[in-house]
C-alpha cells in the first residue's frame, strides 16, 4: 500500500501542519482539516471558498432522500436512499484587495500555512499574498467548531496590509445551494434530487449578520443558519448586511494603512429539525448565537482548550521511537472524538462529518470500531450513540418484520434509521451488524459499569438483537444451530452459511442478552422476555455451529470456504486493486480472497473462542489471502498479529491504520477521513500491543512492545476510574490516575492497583514462523531491518 | 394452481374458439391468438385496434436499448438492456358505418367469434354488430402470418351490410409509435427510452398501399413496413392512400346494399436490419409484397395449409380420454412451431413473438425446453437457433473475458447477444445456460445425425462452453472438480457451490466436447483444441463433484442445501405466491424451498447419473419443497413423476404445463404465452409417458399410459426417419412412417423396425409410495378418483 500522493503535512507531535498549498492534495487536506463536534462539521475549505475539491458544511443527520433505482427490483429492496448534503455554508469569507479578489490561484502566494492544533481544537491559517497588482496582504484566520457549545462555530479573520494602504472589502457570507462538483453517478434522478436541495423559507439580515432558513425538498428537514460578527478595525469601518433566498452577506469595508489590521469575529449557529417550526428554529439559532457572542471569541477558545485538555489527559497515546506514528495516533484519536463528541443521539457516520463519502452513512463501523474506543475515552458519547440505535428500534422492528424475522434488523447503512443499501448481498445480508451493536453494548457496560444504561438502553438492544438471531438461525437435524445465507465482514464473500464471525458474535449476543435479562428481570419482563425465551437463547448459543476444517487445522471463514479455489495473486498486478473495481463479484465470492479481516476479526472480538494455536494457524492462513481492500482491515490485523507474536508486522499494520488519511493510503481521503481506521488505530495500540481484553467483567493486559519502539503509553477510563498504562522494554507500568482501587490482570496474573503505580515484567513472545501476505499486498515495512 | 380467470375458449380438437368477447380476458386471448412465424409476430388484437390490452407487432430481434440502473453498481454489470418494441402496426383496419366507428364497446354486439385454426394457420373472426344508430353489419376477417413467405402477413377483411344500405369507409393502416399502456416501471429513463421509439425516415403512399421506414433511436435498427391491398366490391368503390411520418393509410369507400359485400385483401411485408440501407430495405419489402400479391390470398392460404399438413403429419400428438388436454397439447405444439419455424438464425424468445413479457428476451428456455422438441419436429428450426448461438459467440467470448474466464459465457437474457441481466445472482451466476446450449447441440446431433452441423456449428459451441467450465471450476486438494458460487435452475437458491444440475450438465458438456473434438480432429485443431486440452476436459468431467447426503439418502440440490431450514409452508397462504413477490431473496435463498425443478431437472436430463432408487428418493424429497412459482417446472415434474411410477401425478403435471395459457394458470398470459411450458408439454408426453431417451446414439422408449387416458400417440423425426409411437392400455406400437429401417429399445429390449409396425407389451409400473407437495401447492388433480 503506497501513498497515492506526496504527503502534504509535516511531522509534529501535536499539530498537523500544511506548510504550503498544493492543489493536488486540496481534497485530502480538506478532510483531514475538517472540524467537527459530531453535531456540525466544516470541511477544511479555504475561507474564500475556492479552490476546493468538495465544499462541505454538514449537520448530523441532515440528509436528502434520493431514489434507489434497480435494473431488476426485488421484494424488500429499499426504494429511497438518504444522502448527506452540503448545507448553508457559513465559513465563507471573501476578501477584495483594491478591486482584486483574494484568490490563491492568481497573484503570488508568498507564504501559506495551515495548522490543525489537536490541543486547541482549531484550524489556523496564515497567508501572505501579493495581488496581481502587487498589493501585499497578510491574512490570518482561526476556525473552530465548538465542543462546548454544540450549535456554534466561529472564525477569527484578520487582514493586515503589508506594503501600501489599500481599500479592503470583506464579504462574510451564508450561502445555500452552493454549486457542487459533478457526482460520479449516471442517474439523472439522483443528480436532480441532490442539486440545489435546499428550498428557501425565510431570510433576514441585521446590521452585522443574517439568518437563512431552508428545508429539503423530499426529506422535509428544516435548517436555520445564522451569523453575527464583531468587527475591529480602524475608525471608519463600514459594516452592512443583506440577505436573499440563498445568501446572507455582511460586508465590511475599510482602508488600512500598512501595519493596521482588520479583525472580524464571525459567530455561526445552526439548528435543524424534522419537527420544529420555522419560528422555533429561528429563535433557537439566534439564542445559540447570542450565547456564543456572550462567551466571546476568547471565551470559546478557552472552553475548547479546557475540553480538550480534559480529554487528552485520559486519551493521549504516547509513542516513543516513531514521530510520524506518534502524530498519526493523536490525529486519529482527535478525529474519533470529533466524530462522536456531541453527536448526542444522532448517528456517527463512517466519515464522521468530514466528507460525503458513503453518502454520509453510518455502518457497523460505529459499533465495532468507534464505540469500543469512545467507551474508554468519552463514555457519554458512546452511550449516546447506542441511545441513537435504541431510538431507531421502531424502524429496525419494522424491517425485521418485512424480512420475516423477529426482533430488530438494523439497517446496514443509514442516516436516519431506514435501510439504504441498494445491494442486498452486501447490505441486508450482513446481519452481523446486529451482533456488533450488541457487542458494543456489552463492551460499554463492561467499560463503564453503568447499570442504569444497561437496564434502560442496553437491555432492549440486546433483547431485540437476540430475538433476531433466534429467528434467523435454526437447528438442523443433528441439533446444531445454523445461520445460513448471510454475509460476514469480508465483502468479497457473500450469502454463505455459518460465517464464523457472525455465528460467534451471534452466540455472544444470545448469551449476553440472556444474562442481562436475568440481571434485570423486571425490565426484561416489560419487554416480554420470559424464562423460556431466555433458555431458547442460551440453547441456541450453546449449539451454535462453528465450522472447522480438520484437514487444514483452520476455521473456514464460512461453510466450505477452504474448499474454494485460490485467488491467482501472482497474476494480479497492483493496478487491479481494489479488486471490486476490476473483477465481478461472482469471481470474488467463489474464490479464497478476503477483502478484509473476517475470521481474524472474530479472533479479535471473541478471543475466548480460539486456542492460541488456532489463533496462530488461522492468522497465518488468512494473512495469505487478505488483500486489505477495506480500510477496516489493517487495525484488526495489527491486533491479532500482536497477539500471535508477529510484533513487527503488528507495528506495520498499526502504522497503516494510523496513516490512512495523513498519507492518503486508500487514495480517497478527499471524500472524508476513515473514522473506523482511526479508531482502530487506538485499538491496535491498546488491545494489540497493550493486549487489553475485557473478560468476566474484569480488565486484563498482555503488554508487548514492538522492537522498533521504546515506549508506548496510553490511558483509558474504567468503571469510573482513569487508568494509564506504560509499556517499556521488558516491563509495563500501571497507574491509577483517579478513582478507587481496582484489580486487573497482567499476563493472566491478578494485580491490585491503588495509589501507587505498579511495574511488572513483560513476558516475551515466543518466536513464531513468519506469515505471508498475498503477492504485492504486504504492508509497508516500517520496522528496522526490514 | 387455479385459473385466475374463467376460460375464454371452448374445447375442440383442432381449433381454439373464443365464442364471445370478454373484456376481462382480452390480454390473455391476444397472446393465445398471436400469429407468428418466428420472424414476424402479430398479437391477436382486434382488427380495429381497440379495445386491447397490449397492441403488439413484433419483429424477431428488433429491440431498443434502455438504461439498466443500479442503486449500487458493480464491475461487469451491464449498463444497458434490450427491450422488444411494438413496431409499425400493419394489422389495423378501421371501419366506419354511416359515420359510426365500428367499436365493440358501443352499439350492440350480436355475435362475436374468433377461431385460431391450428391446421390452417389462420385467425378468423366473425362479428355481427349493430351500430348505436341501429345499422347492422357482418364483419369477417381472416389473418395469417405466412410460414412459407417469412416477411409476409396478410388479412382478408369482408364487410356485409345486413339490414339497409349503408355508406362504409374502411381505413387500412400502418401505424408507427402506437400509444402503449403505461409500464410498471418507475424509472422515467426507461419510460423515455421506450416511448415513441421509432424515428421516421421515409414514407410513401401508392394508390392502394403505403410504406413507412423508421429507425430506433438508440439501437439504430431500421425497419420498413409496407402494405398493399386488393379491393373487391360493387362498382364505384373508391380507393386512395396517403402517408406521413408515422402513418400510412389506404381508404376504401363504398355504399353497400344489403347482401352486398366489400372484400379487402391486405398484404403486409416487413424488413429490418442493423446494416442495410434505407433504399435496400425499401426494395426488400416491396419485393416481398410483390411476391405475396403474386401468390395471392388463396395461394398464401394453400401454402400455409400445406406447410402445416406436413408439420402435423409428424408432430401431431393424439390424446384419447381428455379432450381439453388433447386441444391444449396441439396448441402447445403449434405455438412452439410458431416461435421457431422461421426464426432463422435469430433468437427464440421465452414468449416467442406473442408479447412483451421478459422484455422479449431469450433465456436457457430455448435450449433446454424448446430445442429438444424442435430437433424432433422441425430440425432445421432447431439447427438455426443453434446457429444463432454460434453467431453471438464473439459477444460470449468477450463476456467470458470480462468475467475472467476462458471460452464463452453466453448471456443469461438477451435479444441481440449482449448480457441484459440486471441482477447477477440470478443472471450472470446462472452459468448452467452454457451447458444447456451444449446439451441442445448434443440432442440435436443425436436426433438428426447431422454430422455437417456437428462439425460446423456444434463443435465450436461445445468447445467454447467446455473451455468455460474448465476455467470456472477447479480441483480441490482431494482432487474433486468443484464449481463454486453459481446459481442453478432454481431461482430461490443462488450463488451456491456444486449445484448438482450444473455440475452434471457441465460434466456432460466437457465429455461431449472431448468426444466431438476427437471425431472432428481437423476442425477441432482449427479451434486450437489439442489432445492435452481434451484430456483436461475429460479429467475434470471424471472428477466432477456431485454432493450426496448420506444421512437422508438424497442429493442436496447444492452443497449444504439439505442442512438449510425448511420453509414454513403451513403458514404460507395462497396469496403469498409467487413467493418472490412477497418475500426477500435472502429468505428464499437460505431455506429449503425450490421455485422450480432443479435436481429433478438434472434427473430428466442426466438419467444416467442416478439409480432408480435415487430418482425415487430425490423426486419425493424435492416434490415436498417445490412450489412451482416458475412455469418451467410442471413439465419436468411430469417427466420424472412418470419415470418414478407416479403416473397420475405425471398426468396432473402434464395438464398444468399444457393449460398454462389456455387457462391462464400463471395469471400473466397477457404478457405472452409460455413457450417453454408449451414445449415441455410435448416433452412430458414423449419423454414422460413415452419414456423416450437418447442414449449411446440410440433412441429408447419406456412407455406408460396414465390410467385416465385410453391412448397416446406421438410422432417424431429420428435421423432422417419419421416415427410414430402409440401407447395403448398394456401395449405400445412403433411404426416407421418413412425412412430406412432402424433400431430402438423398448423397455431396454432391442427392437428392429422396418415397414411393419411392431407392438410390444408395456411393463407395468411397480406400485410406489405417494409423494406430497408443499401445503396448498399440489397440482389440480385431474385423474379419476382424485
Amino acid at each position: 500500500m503506497s501513498p497515492d500522493t506526496a504527503r502534504p503535512f509535516t511531522v509534529e507531535p501535536w499539530v498537523v501542519r500544511e506548510p504550503r498549498l498544493d492543489l493536488d492534495t486540496v481534497g485530502q487536506v480538506e478532510s483531514v482539516f475538517a472540524l467537527s463536534n459530531g453535531h456540525i462539521g466544516l470541511r477544511g475549505n479555504l475561507d474564500e471558498g475556492e479552490p476546493n475539491a468538495w465544499p462541505g458544511t454538514y449537520l448530523n443527520s441532515f440528509y436528502e432522500r434520493r431514489p434507489l433505482p434497480y435494473a431488476e427490483g426485488g421484494y424488500g429492496y429499499p426504494e429511497s436512499g438518504q444522502t448527506i448534503i452540503n448545507v448553508t455554508n457559513g465559513k465563507l469569507i471573501r476578501l477584495l484587495v483594491e478591486d482584486e479578489p483574494f484568490d490563491l490561484r492568481y497573484g503570488e502566494l508568498r507564504r501559506h500555512e495551515r495548522v490543525l492544533d489537536l490541543r486547541a481544537g482549531t484550524l489556523t491559517r496564515e497567508v501572505e499574498w501579493a495581488s496581481p497588482a502587487g498589493r501585499v496582504v497578510a491574512v490570518r484566520s482561526t476556525r473552530m467548531v465548538s465542543l462546548t457549545q454544540r450549535a456554534v462555530a466561529a472564525i477569527c479573520y484578520e487582514v493586515e496590509v503589508l506594503d501600501a494602504p489599500a481599500l479592503l472589502v470583506v464579504q462574510s457570507e451564508l450561502v445555500a445551494n452552493e454549486q457542487m462538483p459533478a457526482r460520479n453517478d449516471d442517474d439523472p434522478r439522483v443528480e436532480a434530487a441532490l442539486t440545489d436541495p435546499l428550498v428557501a423559507e425565510q431570510y433576514r439580515a441585521d446590521e452585522a449578520g443574517a439568518i437563512l432558513i431552508h428545508h429539503t425538498r423530499r426529506s422535509a428537514l428544516r435548517v436555520a443558519a445564522a451569523m453575527d460578527h464583531e468587527v475591529h478595525g480602524p475608525d471608519g469601518v463600514s459594516v452592512s448586511s443583506e440577505a436573499s433566498d440563498d445568501i446572507g452577506r455582511t460586508t465590511v469595508i475599510t482602508r488600512l494603512q500598512p501595519g493596521q489590521k482588520l479583525r472580524i469575529i464571525k459567530y455561526l449557529a445552526y439548528g435543524w429539525s424534522a419537527r420544529r417550526s420555522q419560528p422555533a428554529l429561528h429563535d433557537q439559532v439566534r439564542a445559540a448565537l447570542a450565547a456564543a457572542r456572550y462567551t466571546g471569541w476568547e471565551g470559546l477558545l478557552a472552553e475548547q482548550r479546557q475540553y480538550l485538555d480534559d480529554f487528552w489527559e485520559t486519551a493521549d497515546v504516547e509513542i516513543d521511537g516513531d514521530a510520524e506514528l506518534q502524530q498519526a495516533v493523536r490525529v486519529a484519536v482527535f478525529h474519533v472524538l470529533q466524530a462522536g463528541a456531541r453527536a448526542e443521539r444522532r448517528a456517527i457516520g463512517a466519515k464522521g462529518l468530514t466528507g460525503e463519502g458513503y453518502d454520509g452513512h453510518t455502518f457497523w463501523d460505529t459499533e465495532t470500531f468507534c464505540l469500543p474506543v469512545l467507551s474508554h475515552l468519552a463514555p457519554e458519547a458512546a452511550a449516546d450513540a447506542l441511545r441513537w440505535r435504541q431510538s431507531i428500534l421502531p424502524m429496525a422492528y419494522e424491517r425485521a418484520e418485512q424480512l420475516g424475522l423477529s426482533g430488530a434488523a438494523f439497517p446496514w447503512r443509514t442516516i436516519r434509521g431506514h435501510e439504504c443499501s441498494g445491494y442486498w448481498p452486501a447490505g441486508t445480508a450482513a446481519f452481523h451488524i446486529n451482533a456488533d451493536i450488541a457487542d458494543a453494548v456489552r463492551r460499554h457496560v463492561a467499560a463503564t459499569g453503568d447499570v442504569d444504561f444497561e437496564r434502560e438502553v442496553g437491555l432492549e438492544l440486546l433483547v431485540a438483537t437476540a430475538r433476531l438471531w433466534r429467528s434467523l438461525g435454526h437447528h438442523d437435524s443433528a441439533g446444531q444451530f445454523r445461520i445460513d445465507g448471510v454475509t460476514g465482514p469480508d465483502e468479497y464473500t457473500a450469502i454463505v452459511d455459518n460465517n464464523v464471525y457472525t455465528n460467534l458474535m451471534a452466540q455472544q449476543n444470545l448469551r449476553v442478552a440472556a444474562d442481562t435479562a436475568a440481571r434485570h428481570s423486571r425490565a426484561a419482563g416489560r419487554l416480554g422476555v420470559n424464562a423460556e425465551e431466555m433458555a431458547s437463547w442460551r440453547d441456541a448459543a450453546k449449539s451454535m455451529r462453528i465450522p472447522y476444517d480438520e484437514v487444514l487445522g483452520v476455521h473456514p471463514q464460512s461453510e466450505g470456504f477452504t474448499n474454494h479455489q485460490g485467488w491467482d495473486f501472482e497474476n494480479t498486478p497492483p493496478e487491479k486493486y481494489p479488486l471490486l473495481l476490476h473483477v465481478p463479484y461472482f469471481d470474488l465470492y467463489r474464490k479464497q480472497v478476503s477483502k478484509q479481516a473476517d475470521l481474524v476479526l472474530a479472533i479479535q472480538l471473541r478471543p475466548d473462542a480460539f486456542t492460541t494455536e488456532q489463533m496462530q494457524r488461522n492468522f497465518a492462513y488468512y494473512e495469505a489471502i487478505t488483500v486489505r481492500d477495506s480500510s477496516l482491515s489493517a487495525c484488526t490485523q495489527a491486533v491479532v498479529a500482536a497477539w500471535t507474536g508477529h510484533l513487527d508486522l503488528a507495528y506495520d499494520y498499526l502504522a497503516e491504520a494510523a496513516l490512512v488519511d495523513l498519507n492518503n493510503l486508500a487514495g480517497n481521503t478527499e471524500h472524508g477521513v476513515h473514522i473506523a481506521s482511526m479508531a482502530g488505530t487506538w485499538t491496535a495500540v491498546v488491545s494489540g500491543f497493550g493486549g487489553m481484553r475485557l473478560d468476566n467483567g474484569g480488565i486484563a493486559f498482555d503488554p508487548q512492545l514492538p522492537p522498533a519502539l521504546s515506549r508506548i503509553s496510553f490511558g483509558l477510563k474504567w468503571q469510573g476510574r482513569q487508568l494509564r498504562v506504560e509499556i517499556r522494554p521488558g516491563e509495563a507500568e500501571y497507574r491509577l490516575v483517579s478513582g478507587p482501587p481496582m484489580r486487573l490482570r497482567h499476563h493472566g496474573e491478578p494485580l491490585a492497583l491503588a495509589d501507587a503505580p505498579q511495574v511488572r515484567p513483560i513476558v516475551a513472545c515466543e518466536p513464531v514462523e513468519p506469515v505471508e501476505q498475498p503477492y504485492g499486498r504486504a504492508p509497508n515495512a516500517r520496522h528496522p531491518g526490514s
